[in-house]
């Protein structure tokens, strides 16, 4: 097992399984042919073929296409074909930052190949000349990954919420991070991937974010979604992300991307200049 | 101007006007059209078509490939086209850190569009809330870049050299670093592009370093190449960047990428993904 893994693992795919996905002749994601034929049926809201879905031009607005889609979506997930709904709607643009074309709720973007935004907390603490980390576990009766290990903070970006404002607003629902001191969360860079899942594609960007903890600082959890927090030194979630799977796949890649900024992760280590280009694809 | 200027200087390359450059079988660079018809008349050392230029595979061993090189290079040099001989030799090889297959002559590299690799290393001090960074400039007589802003210390990373070990060298000759302080360069990441250049590529990477200075701490040139140091606030570094061309053309991606680690550049910043990618190519 090794880091490289853990890249593979975020970038496992195979698009001559997928159709582009297109809006106003814009393309914006990607879908599963099976679902492109399930699609095939809403024959007013989407044009369905062997080579790409397309949302029916006759929609032009944002509202008008947002609303036939979660019209329905909410057919397909009384079928159980949307697994996992959030009640979270998510921005549809052909960049971060572009005009939204539509929105879509939070639980289809990987049936449409929709990129997904998100932001990830590094909550370290300084210990002489060692640095700690905390580690969330997530709830086992979590929708998405129950269980299993994750950055201390991290959320999804919904539609119309800006990015520090989200990194606030999880920090206090998740770790019970005063707002004054979420305020001080560094934006150090950002990384990609993009993984097929059983019904989909996760083709995401995740904003990362640096924030040192004092000392004495205890996370405590707010909204349920976190089982416990544990403050680890850096060595040993090197060790479990380099061994093992218990992270969720991208927290992995946050974690990676902190070792390799603050020097725990050097050019000594095989595959270096891999690991780097792995966090960026 | 913008930050995305910048990469995309160091990233202007039309490999059509290139064949590939081929020892036993590997792919280890790219040949200009024309300096690949020049090295058509060394038959007995290259096999050069208008598809690729091999190194001849009579020429079995590391030594056997770098004498004969270096033969055919003193003798374009002495016709004027190997410019700013060096006299220092770098691995010739499919990866970093791999057997090298050869070595060559530094000057020579872009010709044969061969990867070189180098450490550059910001050299920043705190100031309050702030961070100030030195910013060398190149002494007039150069070879290479004469007279434009370079990072604190930098330099290529020749044959036979450990990372840290070519850090401590450069910071020692370049800026008079006591090797005790040059030891705490954090290893931080790495750029990589690929520029053209008239008679050649560099499709290079360059290794960074963050070295946190004392407030006190006074650069001082050993070695002739650096004309003058500067201390300057950050944001002026940023603003230089941004706007002109003043910095060697891939001290820029150093500066960004340190913007970008610190929290300096945020997502705030148009094309800021577009920007961590293009530190990554």
């Amino acid at each position: 097992m090794s880091y490289l893994d853990r890249i593979a693992e975020c970038n496992a795919h195979d698009l001559a399984r997928f159709v582009p996905f297109r809006i106003a002749d814009r393309h914006v994601g990607w879908v599963k042919r099976p679902f492109a034929a399930r699609l095939a049926a809403f024959a007013e809201t989407f044009y369905a073929s062997d080579e790409a879905v397309e949302l029916a031009p006759t929609l032009r607005s944002f509202d008008e296409r947002s609303q036939a889609l979660e019209h329905i979506l909410r057919r397909l997930a009384g079928e159980g074909a949307v697994p996992a709904w959030r009640d979270e709607l998510y921005p549809v643009a052909t960049a971060f930052g572009a005009p939204p074309l539509m929105q879509m709720e939070r639980a289809a973007l990987p049936l449409f190949g929709v990129r997904a935004y998100g932001v990830h907390v590094n909550g370290f603490v300084r210990d002489g000349d060692g640095v700690k980390l905390w580690v969330a576990r997530r709830a086992r009766d979590k929708p998405t990954y129950p269980g299993m290990l994750d950055n201390f903070v991290a959320g999804g970006q919904p539609i119309g919420l800006g990015l520090k404002d989200n990194v606030i607003k999880e920090a206090e629902e998740e770790a019970g991070v005063p707002a004054a001191l979420a305020r001080r969360a560094v934006p150090v860079g950002a990384v990609s991937y993009c993984m097929e899942t059983s019904d989909g594609l996760k083709p995401d960007v995740q904003f990362a974010f640096d924030l040192e903890l004092p000392p004495g600082f205890e996370p405590r959890n707010g909204d349920g979604e976190i089982e416990a927090f544990h403050l680890w030194p850096v060595e040993r979630v090197m060790e479990v992300t380099r061994e093992t799977a218990a992270f969720k796949f991208n927290c992995n890649l946050i974690n990676i991307d902190f070792f390799v900024r603050h020097g725990f992760l050097g050019p000594d280590e095989p595959g270096y200049l891999d690991i780097i280009a792995g966090l960026h694809r």
